[in-house]
């Protein structure tokens, strides 16, 4: 029997998770269900794909996720289920599932086989009336080919791109925020890999927000409220304050430019 | 094995929830217990009555459902448990259960019987020390009856009056909203059923907060941060501002007027 | 199979519990994970140390508790696995453990056998890395001897003491705020058995925030709008305002002194 995990923007105060885990527990009630999280920001796709991203891989093989941010409910954006990496995933085709899935997938399915739903599918809660049911379906072993008919490729998301510019001394990584936690630290594109590659694992510095912040090994290797560096993890570079928040201490959001040089 | 429920407003950061969980785990340790929510606003009966009712019924059959919004704790208000339409409900007689019971209930009792409780009963917690422990009792297949005495009636609740008037072409439905939802939607009691009837299908128009918004099909088909109203998940209808929050726009609370016409 | 329970400063944005979870999911599919609460405030070692104390004698014999409020991740800090009062504790040596495990412990190791952790161990994620995988081998019966090196004692965080003072009519017990919860009402280290022994049973009064503060038998016994004292559900005295905020409207945090004294 296999895990089914849940992110939502639903929060905690509506019933709207509950409604789906009811909706699991009637169709699949053997399935272990499991919150990522709901309190992903209303209607934020990019948060969502991020957090889908760093978390999916931490569960079984053979998991189901499913993903309910979805602003364009009801309207004509697909529903799909798609099979990569060896898990599943369920949600709107609004990108909210490609930064997880990357570009090699085994399968795709637009959801339109009506006898995994619930009847009638309303207009506006998808994650209850078809997101549940046919992750309950994957979770009981239905196969991806009978929930819907086959698609070629997923609404992109683009990733943001790390520029590599100069050589040498010169040399700079030059990436952006993808993402800023709940504890106000930035979660850049900027990874310890394509450090390593270009800087030989000499130290390094980071330009953010205007200032040079050191690269450290822990929150703990600078001053309380100065700013620092650190390859977190997932293997990006953070960009935090030693007990404060980063993102209203130096300003950074989603996408604010970051840079990487020699020391 | 039953599935217990959770509907409280204890928020995630005192472990209220995980005290209930952990009197669970020790007494039905079986169960699966599932959280409906437990960010109902504090103290808010009405708030609690309403996503109860919008969950329970897509629960198996059998489920336990607790609901602990419980301001009168300590107080000379009972503790019951109900069963009606197929499910179990325990929680404070406040009238936190009766939207979601109906009228015709199957069973009440009042829990009197303090052997299917924790020892001491603690004066600010029966969540903990009465609820928990009782749905723990039903979900093992205890029967309602060994919990207390009888009860004829619960605490009621008024569920506002949806108010047909005139006919013809100045036909109108007159109603209020129900509940805000965490995404500034505003939940009314207008049905789609009573606008079926009433209209015949006919294309309708609402007017709340002083002006006329247009009833469609989804959030969608209007432009973003246009107000608009769909027959929503339950068949109620819902106002909405698409990519934003109807309550803080329209100026929608719960009790707020709303009315329908054709168009 | 043991229950695992989790407290963290995660909030339920960012799938950091959900992380923990997958991880739990891997390595001990069998054992029944249970939040206490994720909503911890940021970085508060005593808000989590209480929080853990008022819950965990409520799970299971046997149960794991993992802590995760960590703001010395990555530092010099120890992480630790405790066995006391019948259940196991992991989490940093930052202090969050000992209100719980009290002072007599019946084994402490730092969790320094790297063969139960994840590879690598990250720099700013231990919960996932460490503290998740040492508790899924604690659930699956892995001994704590095996985790690491044992040590003495760990590093405490004073429990703020009762003074007595004076005798007769004139005594009184002298304490402090512990906590404040998510109602508002702030929790004292004043017990009802201290109570009992220093006046008999006979009716007191609370002072604090400068005021006379009746103590009742629950929230209902006061008018709306006012301030009262309860024996609460931990046998601590609570200081809360009927249907409103005692935090705010008596300005009470943690720490705030409290005095009772015969009436």
């Amino acid at each position: 029997m296999r895990t089914i995990t849940l992110t939502t923007d639903f929060g905690d105060r509506d019933g709207f998770a509950g409604v789906i885990n009811g909706v699991l527990a009637c169709r699949s009630p053997k399935a272990s269900v499991i919150d990522i999280a709901h309190g992903i920001p209303r209607g934020d796709v990019r948060a969502a794909a991020f957090v889908l991203m760093a978390a999916f891989r931490y569960f079984p093989a053979g998991s189901v996720h499913v993903v309910v941010v979805d602003p364009g409910v009801g309207t004509r954006r697909a529903a799909v289920a798609v099979q990569a990496k060896g898990h599943f995933f369920v949600g709107p085709d609004n990108g909210v599932l490609c930064w997880a899935t990357g570009s090699s997938v085994d399968g795709i399915v637009e959801l339109t086989n009506s006898r995994y739903h619930l009847t009638p599918v309303s207009r506006t809660f998808h994650g209850r009336d078809i997101f549940a049911p046919v992750a309950a379906a994957l979770a009981t072993g239905t196969s991806l080919a009978r929930l819907g008919r086959p698609r070629r490729s997923l609404v992109r998301l683009p990733f943001p791109r790390l520029d590599v510019r100069g050589g040498g001394a010169a040399a700079c990584l030059s990436g952006e925020v993808l993402f800023v936690d709940g504890f106000g630290n930035a979660i850049t594109n900027v990874t310890e890999a394509a450090c390593r590659t270009k800087f030989g694992g000499r130290p390094v510095v980071v330009r953010a927000a205007g200032r040079g912040i050191p690269v450290v090994d822990a929150y703990g290797s600078v001053a309380p409220g100065s700013p620092l560096a650190v390859f977190a993890s997932m293997g990006y570079l953070e960009i935090g304050v030693r007990d404060g928040r980063a993102c209203d201490y130096l300003g950074l959001k989603m996408g604010s430019r970051v840079s990487v040089r020699r020391r």
